[in-house]
């Protein structure tokens, strides 16, 4: 065994993925809908072909004997080895049978969850949705480590090193300073006006505009490329290849406006990870988190910014052919950062978005931490919904049965979400110590913005994990209260909320 | 070993082909042309899986075993068995040092042939063209199995079946035959004018015009689609996935009207081999011959057809709106088959098209069957020209230089093209004794026509050799004359040729 060796190996586990990356990217692109069953058919041979491959016996002899030789690893091969290390001490010891039955239940429950959600029944997709969670916790105790809660075990495959000893302090601190803020907008703002969002853009009209931002933003066309979807995705084949997807809306352009700009987040991540990591598993992002936090600094940060969008009013009203030409540009950018209590997640503003994380993790850990009946959870959910949001779903459809993580067994990924928003706030502060990023998006060059990024954490890919990068980044360890900060003075300013 | 084992072993292998069938037309496509290498990299690695998959131990055992036990295998087992024994015996005995020689030099030969292009001179070309046909002449003997000549070799790997012996006699009567006929035309035909194929049509309009007829000639959507391209092709993923591409001139619309026509008919035949072949190596077109057959009965057979013109005009009028509103007519259906000497094949006309292909057939067989120096080609390549189509290439580039297949080492290749055409017009022969086709092109539905195909030609994919069907469609072997007649009737009308 050499380090050659254990990179080629490596290299043709990375080869198997870029092909099921780019047949994934087209499933959800351009396939005919006739052909989904063969689809599955091949991208199951693929994997089934990738995974054997993971935990075969040459990935086997490398472990063994870098374990015993750490000093023959050159940096990049160290990384890759600590990834590989990881992902084979979470995965070598599950039963293959055990595996197996998990893969079934999620097939099986994802059908009962599509059909429930057309009988608007959550009856329908229980029993499913209870065999996913006992299976999963069958699956803990293979997977834990050194975690110090069941659900903490799956929060970490998530968010690496992240715990719930963390996220219960963090969270309720950020939900209660969300549910402040909106008090205060109740009670002393003025909310604005958004009849201007539902005029007419033609989708060539948005893209054309849109393409422009994300250009200006970074992303790299030349190595990437923007397609129609149902579900937006940004997905990475390889250094040179990392595309966006979005869907559009003629009536409501605010919806692939931000989409795209948000999806560019993750091609700009994707794009600026350092080639020296790539074919190893450290040339992806260091979490689901920190991917979020690239592409919510895109799309909120930067999204919300108002000299932003002073410097690109113009080409908008450009683009648009005179649609907007009567509009002023203080009314247009207020009704982009109007905030209202939604009961669909995908639908949430950027002051209540979170609030629907948190519900979605409070009942995920009551699900591993605690023993809850299954035939609670739409009263629970539908309450927490009452508490935070001052909203309660009517029908089962509009509550607990809108995401579809759970019939994926995806327990520990809602978490993901909110902890982007809250690394791009504190991302966004530390940056301001060195720039004048009001400055530069009123400018013609927004290269610094992303240079900041790319230096502080898209270089990186999953060499680092996310808390190293954050408190590197931010000589801080995952702090609320810069998202708090950073949500007060925009929605106190947009809402001309009195200062005290 | 049984037969579910066997064909559970070429289902695998059909999955790797589905899948770099999918990478291969996103490389055609989508892909950014900066991630190429990567993309070389992905494909290399799924072919060696392929390859080591198709040679490996569980074939050889199959061969073995039924060999011994003919009677074990169902029809489509047979139809299958006999394909991969043919490819077995074909390929295992290269010597795998050679293949891989054999493959550098084309990689090498591809690139020389880009370069002496650029440089409009085939001295750039010609070495690497030697070594593909040292190298060629090397692998002859490990493929050869009853073949009389070298050149029969590489015939049969695109046309099963087929020899020199027979085309030098067929493509002598061709030759003559189409010599004549443009004489005829020279002395006594009217030359149509064609100043209305430059007329602009948008990519928009041509495209909602060229979907429509597919369409209505029985290309499905459901299970296709269709993109843009530099290099027009259509490719079979599986049988509920046949796409096609096309490029687009926006300032001679029969480029793509036609193009996307061609490429519907290979679509038309993949989507309709039967399903019981799926998963096999049956279930793909009998030969590059028969699959030109069915392109080209599209492009040519019902492209040429005035009913067919007469019932689309209205249509194409309405697409283009307005912009052919003063053109009668027989002067657009005369513009469309004009027909004039040109040097470069892909330019070619329906009349003149033959002569090309049988130009490139006469040179290959002096490459393999007789001693020529590779010096003299390019005066050979314009000597006949001059010859055949009475025009004479001034540089390599219009001349020797103008087709992609011999830096591929595709000799062998070139006859399918003018066999296919000939299959075209026997089959429609065959078919006119059934149908009445012209009351049918004028009619709303065309479906008489794609059945009659897919009932004779489609249905069986692979698993009749091309001799076989086309006796079996039209009870007469391969015969020039069809074709011959077909030109004559077409481009004497056309051409006002006044009869004896």
């Amino acid at each position: 065994m050499n380090e050659q060796i254990f990179l080629q190996e490596l290299k043709e586990l990375d080869l198997l993925q870029q092909a099921m990356t780019v047949i994934d990217w087209d499933s959800q692109t351009g396939m005919p809908e006739a052909s989904s069953e063969y689809r599955g058919e091949t991208m199951g041979y693929l994997s089934s072909i990738y995974f054997e491959k993971k935990v075969g016996p040459k990935i086997k002899e490398a472990l063994d004997y870098f374990e015993a030789h750490p000093n023959e690893l050159s940096e990049v091969g160290q990384a890759a080895y600590r990834l590989v290390k990881e992902d084979y001490e979470l995965n070598h010891a599950v039963p293959s049978e055990l595996m197996a039955q998990y893969s079934a239940a999620t097939s099986k429950a994802h059908t009962a969850w599509l059909n429930s959600r057309e009988q608007n029944d959550f009856d329908v997709f229980k029993a499913a949705l209870a065999e996913n969670i006992r299976l999963t916790k069958e699956l803990i105790p293979y997977w834990r480590r050194t975690e110090k809660t069941p659900y903490d075990v799956l929060l970490t495959q998530y968010e690496p090193n992240m715990t719930t000893e963390i996220l219960d302090e963090v969270f309720a601190t950020l939900r209660d300073g969300i549910m402040d803020i909106r008090q205060t907008l109740e009670e002393k703002g003025t909310v604005p006006d958004t009849t201007i969002l539902s005029r007419y853009v033609s989708k060539a009209q948005q893209e054309t505009f849109i393409r422009n931002v994300i250009t200006q933003l970074g992303y790299d066309f030349s190595r990437g490329r923007l397609d129609d979807t149902i579900h937006p995705f940004a997905t990475g084949i390889n250094h040179r290849d990392v595309r966006i997807t979005t869907r559009w809306n003629e009536h409501d352009f605010s919806m692939a406006t931000f989409g795209v700009i948000h999806e560019a987040g993750h091609g700009m991540y994707e794009q600026n990870i350092d080639e020296k990591y790539e074919y190893t598993p450290a040339h992806e992002g260091a979490s689901m988190g920190i991917h979020e936090s690239q592409s919510l600094f895109n799309e909120i940060i930067i999204g919300s910014n108002r000299a932003f969008w002073e410097k690109q009013y113009p080409l908008f009203q450009t683009c648009t052919e005179g649609t907007f030409d009567d509009v002023p540009f203080d009314e247009f950018y207020a009704a982009l950062k109007k905030t209202q209590a939604s009961l669909v997640r995908i639908e949430a503003d950027s002051l209540t978005y979170p609030l629907h994380i948190i519900i979605r993790y409070e009942i995920e850990k009551m699900m591993f931490n605690e023993e809850v009946a299954i035939d609670e959870l739409p009263k629970i959910w539908n309450d927490k919904y009452e508490e935070y949001l001052g909203i309660r779903p009517d029908t089962d459809l509009e509550g607990i049965l809108q995401d579809v993580h759970w019939s994926g067994s995806s327990f520990g990924y809602f978490p993901s979400y909110a902890l982007g928003y809250m690394y791009a706030a504190q991302l966004f502060h530390a940056m301001k110590k060195e720039l004048d990023v009001d400055a530069i998006l009123a400018s013609d060059d927004y290269a610094p913005i992303k240079q900041w990024l790319t230096k502080h954490i898209h270089q990186y890919g999953a060499s680092k994990k996310p808390n190293e990068l954050i408190l590197n980044a931010t000589n801080e360890p995952l702090n609320p209260q810069y998202l708090l900060e950073y949500m007060r003075d925009l929605y106190f300013t947009v809402y001309q909320v009195p200062s005290k």
